[in-house]
């Protein structure tokens, strides 16, 4: 179908099972990805993934993670540092480890042990702090506390990708470029934390005194995509750049009222949608998926471990029930998922089988992650959840 | 190259060149356009036309003339229909019959003739209307009398297509095919005119009332990409329907000015810059473009006829140096131009000469138009330009 075609298509689709799902209390994002699976391979075959689609969600995770960052504010941010660390390094340990036991007891072979155990590790940033978005809870201390951890927990998942692209390359691939690779990433983000803030603050104050009429929201675009992109070519992922960029020029853009909203239109009006769309297009269930031995399990182990790794890492900083949360709100995972298991698939390191089962818990995560977490704040509002 | 460094590379050299014309006094859009001539295969190559780009330059010239006919008061845009016609006729049987001569003149053979009529008749509605909104004049008799030209013009473009793609198929084409393809634009304008404002506004009006944050935005979009679509479908250029819809919904989106500035942000922060950038893209210049001995008679023609053709249709309505300004105004050629070109250079229609001679020609109305508006706009200026 014609491309200008499918964007329409995509976008409208999202945004009315978006708004159907808002009217009935719950978070658009659960009807944005619903609209990517009905319009996708899965069911309807209208839309097919493509590059241009990938560019779009591309570009949609980078605003996400922007103005995520431009939202917060970095002392805030900073400040959560310890608890960050702690729930990010919980938050995979626990899930790891219980992928490791789950994959033993399933009699796995020690690459598909490996891929379970990421496959259950990485939280999905994006989802995660779309939920908190949705819910507006990104600015309170479980939705720093979440963030923070997350930004983490996907510095870490880029070591155990490495690990994992290690071991299917059947010992191809010495140690040392895993390690090579884990070095780049942090000297990326030593050097960006270094220079960043007088650089891109630099390039954003020069914008106001351009004669374009648009500058300021373009250059806030381009510094956005920019920073994205080289903590891309770092190894990381998009998000990690953009959610930087945004926190070093959140000051400048919440003064300028009318660039924020300009800037969030960009974003949750447009973008943001087709990342979650394109979410719903990855998936390719079948009836088999449904049936397979292996799913109960993954999902029981993908949802429990996550949220008492969560628990574990924050509880010694904020109260049980606020601990609780977090560990809900580390519980989706996502993209980066999807697409190891479809390499791992292709690769032939694991089965149909293994992959349909983690596609489904992605989306189980997905899904119950949103209804959990408004629950809980509902459940601790009016108590600690001032901003 | 990466799709996601090529958009991030074209709106960053776009921008940085527009923003540099400008502080000299120029229109921006000559120094988008000059970053993908640069960027393009003309000179680095970096960036190479491909479907992705294709698609953010429709969404460009959907924008633009959306946002156009959003800003335009549909009731002097309709008191103008009389003018408008008068000049798109004038506007485009000059520079036609010119085209005829001067193919005869240079001894060229029928078809290439007729390719020659075409390319020098059709105004790209595109660029003639940022020029106007670079200028500021819009809005003013002049502007909204080449605005409403342009949109009559492109529709008898569309029969002049038709004729050409019968010639170029050798006779296998019948010539229903050709007046079935104008009876479908002329039914779905027909018809968009006669339940478009109503359809429209009850959509939008809607959107006002729903739940989701950013829904008039994105609705404002997706009804402009909508009617683009369907004018596309219909035969016409995406421009088409975009305008219209733009007409439309002007008031309700004038009325809302955060919405309107978000709106303007889309287009000419970040979409319409990769429209006048794409039309660089598809220049291929060689150091033979310029030694053909058929350059200068077509830019000479091409020039000469439109300003003739647009002063003709409209004097008898506004006065000489107003009329003179309506005919330069209508001078840009552009993407359908360059278009028919690639297509009648690899059908075999036309050689390298005359394809290199037509690309020239548009480049050199694109960059001489707005230089001349605005001499010939301060020259008028002070006199009977208000609003």
């Amino acid at each position: 179908m014609d491309l200008f075609l499918q964007i329409l298509l995509l976008l409208a689709t999202a945004k009315l099972f978006g708004e159907l799902l808002e009217r009935r209390g719950y978070p658009s994002l659960i009807g944005e990805i619903a609209a990517g699976i009905v319009l996708g391979p899965s069911l309807l075959s209208l839309v097919v993934p493509n590059p241009t689609l990938e560019l779009f969600s591309d570009i949609g995770v980078v605003a996400l993670l922007f103005l995520s960052g431009a939202e917060m504010n970095p002392r805030a941010f900073l400040e959560r540092k310890i608890i960050g660390a702690a729930t990010a390094i919980m938050g995979v340990a626990v899930p790891f480890t219980g992928g490791m036991l789950l994959g033993m007891l399933l009699g796995l072979s020690v690459p598909e042990m490996l891929f379970i155990a990421i496959a259950l590790s990485i939280t999905s940033i994006g989802v995660s702090i779309r939920i908190l978005v949705d819910l507006k809870q990104l600015t309170t201390p479980v939705g720093t506390t979440i963030v923070s951890a997350a930004v983490l927990d996907d510095i870490i998942g880029v070591f155990l990708l490495g690990v994992l692209s290690t071991v299917t390359m059947q010992a191809g691939a010495p140690v040392y470029s895993v390690l090579l690779g884990v070095a780049g990433g942090i000297a990326f983000l030593a050097l960006f934390i270094a220079i960043g803030p007088r650089l891109l603050r630099g390039f954003f104050d020069r914008a106001r005194k351009t004669e374009t009429h648009e500058m300021v929201y373009s250059v806030a675009i381009m510094l956005a995509l920019g920073s994205a992109f080289l903590s891309h070519v770092a190894g990381m992922h998009y998000a990690i750049g953009a959610f930087l960029a945004g926190l070093m020029l959140g000051e400048g853009i919440r003064r300028d009222r009318i660039l924020f909203d300009s800037l969030m239109d960009f974003g949750f009006g447009f973008f943001v949608t087709f990342f979650f769309a394109s979410i719903g297009l990855l998936f390719s269930f079948s009836t088999a998926t449904f049936l397979s031995p292996v799913l109960l399990p993954i999902i029981l182990v993908a949802v429990a471990a996550k949220i008492l790794g969560g628990f574990l890492g924050s509880v010694p900083f904020l109260t049980r029930r606020e601990a609780i949360l977090v560990g809900i709100g580390m519980t989706p995972r996502g993209g980066i998922e999807l697409v190891v298991a479809s390499v791992a698939l292709t690769t032939g390191l694991i089965g149909t089988e293994l992959f349909s089962a983690v596609t489904a818990m992605v989306i189980v995560t997905i899904i119950a992650t949103p209804l959990l977490m408004q629950r809980g704040f509902s459940a601790i509002s009016g108590a600690d959840t001032g901003n």
